[in-house]
């Protein structure tokens, strides 16, 4: 068993000298405070927070502890843009789109509107421009960012009525994050940003009428089933969505070369874990809440056909008002036209012979 | 900058008296072999060794070296089983289903006929039972394994001829690996498996009529397209191929519990970058394909229908032999059943409303 430990100085001659190591309990020489954005009941999504956590102090050898906090115990929910990027903490685990606001670019390397399914969006951050240029925005916010995990495709959010076409929506208000709100402005929809916690309450008082979070594991948590019973898919807002570890760049910057490849590995080991967490649970969510009453609906093929045009209309416009915006969903688009011609071949007709089969 | 490196008895206290260590370049610790069943040439898969090997460099700080072998130069591309079993190489990296004559069990957990695509297979590996049974199988080997990598769903390989129904495949002498080759079998072809190199001249020469490898970025490099232009999809025996990771059970028993935290991150961190590097390779290659000739075409309905049940029947034969073989099967049509439940509804309706539309 070769262990190993800080070296002084003092030591470097005869530690370089001697032989194998003895089993030492290493002490942290690194110690990270990083903020979610989701409250511990959310297993997924806390709990990537702390799978990332458990990586590192394992391929540290323990000299390495990052330690996650809840929504208000270290930062807001909402405040890890400004809390990262001043060092109030080192990290942040998030969604982006929550802060389109700040800057719509936010929500690119995030979800949006008709954007990349979950495989693409990978592949466009780890393969394709997409991480390269979202640091490049990052960047200006003091902030080193790496993807960590993804959700998939979302369901479209729980209504407390039928939609039954795009009129449906005029007058509707929605809970629902990111650049999405845009779109449901257009549609007639009055968009409401809430974070997971208050989403129940203000659905059951019916502040609000509609609902989206993610999909049947995090959403049966939530218990919109009881208050909100009509189901849709798709959410073609989030056809896929990453969340995002935030590292501020001072900190980042002072890790050996050994810490920050731990860093990228155990963020990278947590983005495939939470996609598979989620392909893993949402089925048999998906059973449960059916047998306790959802609906499921497709939206109206007039809503997806609004949705879109709509969607482009606002990509256009964000465009001409926004340089780095047009630059960065320009890329993406390329990448997205390149996709789906390729995944509608073997992919697409692969996935639906399998789902026609009775298995 | 805090570097750390060998600890030795000898310079212990003084070590931990001490205060930050200089840097210092550690020497290798651990070194060990690995062999590849691809060669050079495909930078995807051959490139995935040598991404893993950077990975444990980086993350060891240098002190834990991988050396990336190509077929023939350490052991030959089939000969990985037996090779990293007895220990004559520590690591290999392979695609399981050429081992299938063996035992079927191997082809489980990388692609079977109408098995998981790739975000299903990568969730029953992590979150589901997947890798938790195949590590059960392979202790038999003196292997311990680690999912490296996915090409997504294949395409369905190159043929001389047009297949214009079932019937068309009777006689056909097809390269293709693996517990497919069953399938062909019963459908009436010939199958024949042989390594990358030897395919190209196989099927120029006319000893093959037909060649599956895997979609058109590797596809490409291999030159197919000048010698069998019919290009089919999908490759319904392989909806996604898994790649693995071979460790030697001694040499793994032997790492510290730091390295070995850092040889399952460095192959989760190449799980997703191979998948990710299809996904953005295989668009751009696809349309030089067919500007060189390709012709893509979809299999005939008879042919996909014909295959299933054959599938199916093969599947419940060999369950009735294999008790090993029945017991994982069970486990992953189970999750199989479940996973095309969900999909079917925001996954699929997502993904085919932006297949529609003019991107």
């Amino acid at each position: 068993m070769k262990r190993r430990s800080l070296l002084g100085r003092a030591g470097l001659a005869g530690v370089l000298a001697a032989g194998v190591a003895p089993a030492v309990h290493a002490q942290p020489t690194v110690r990270w405070r990083l903020a979610s954005s989701f409250p511990r009941s959310l297993d997924t999504l806390f709990g990537a927070a702390e799978f990332f956590a458990a990586r590192v102090k394992a391929l540290s050898g323990g000299r390495f502890e990052v330690q996650a906090h809840e929504p208000d115990t270290l930062l807001t929910a909402f405040g890890v843009v400004e809390g990262v990027g001043s060092g109030a903490a080192e990290m942040a685990h998030t969604a982006t789109y929550y802060f389109s606001e700040k800057n719509p670019v936010f929500a690119l390397g995030c979800a949006v509107p008709f954007g990349l399914n979950s495989r693409q969006l990978t592949a466009w951050m780890l393969e394709g421009n997409g991480l390269k240029l979202m640091r490049e925005f990052y960047a200006g916010y003091h902030i080193v960012n790496f993807p960590g995990g993804n959700t998939g495709a979302q369901m479209g959010g729980w209504f407390r009525k039928e939609v039954r076409s795009a009129s449906d929506l005029h007058g509707l208000r929605f809970r629902i994050a990111g650049f999405a709100s845009l779109l449901m402005e257009r549609m007639g929809a009055e968009p409401v940003n809430l974070p997971a916690a208050q989403i129940y309450a203000a659905l059951e008082k019916g502040h609000i009428d509609a609902a989206e979070w993610v999909g049947p594991y995090d959403d049966q948590k939530l218990g919109f089933v009881k208050v909100a019973p009509y189901y849709y898919y798709p959410g073609f807002w989030e056809g896929s969505t990453q969340f995002d570890f935030f590292v501020n760049q001072r900190a980042w910057n002072s890790l050996s070369g050994e810490h920050k490849a731990i860093v990228e590995a155990a963020a990278a080991q947590t983005h495939v874990q939470v996609q598979a967490k989620y392909d893993a649970l949402n089925p048999g969510a998906l059973k449960q809440l059916v047998a306790s009453g959802a609906k499921l609906r497709p939206f109206p093929a007039d809503v997806l056909a609004d949705a879109f045009k709509h969607a482009n209309d606002i990509y256009a416009e964000t465009s001409a008002k926004n340089e780095q915006f047009r630059r960065i969903y320009a890329d993406m688009a390329r990448f997205r036209a390149d996709q789906n011609l390729w995944f509608r071949f073997t992919e697409a007709t692969f996935d639906r012979f399998m789902q026609a089969q009775k298995l």
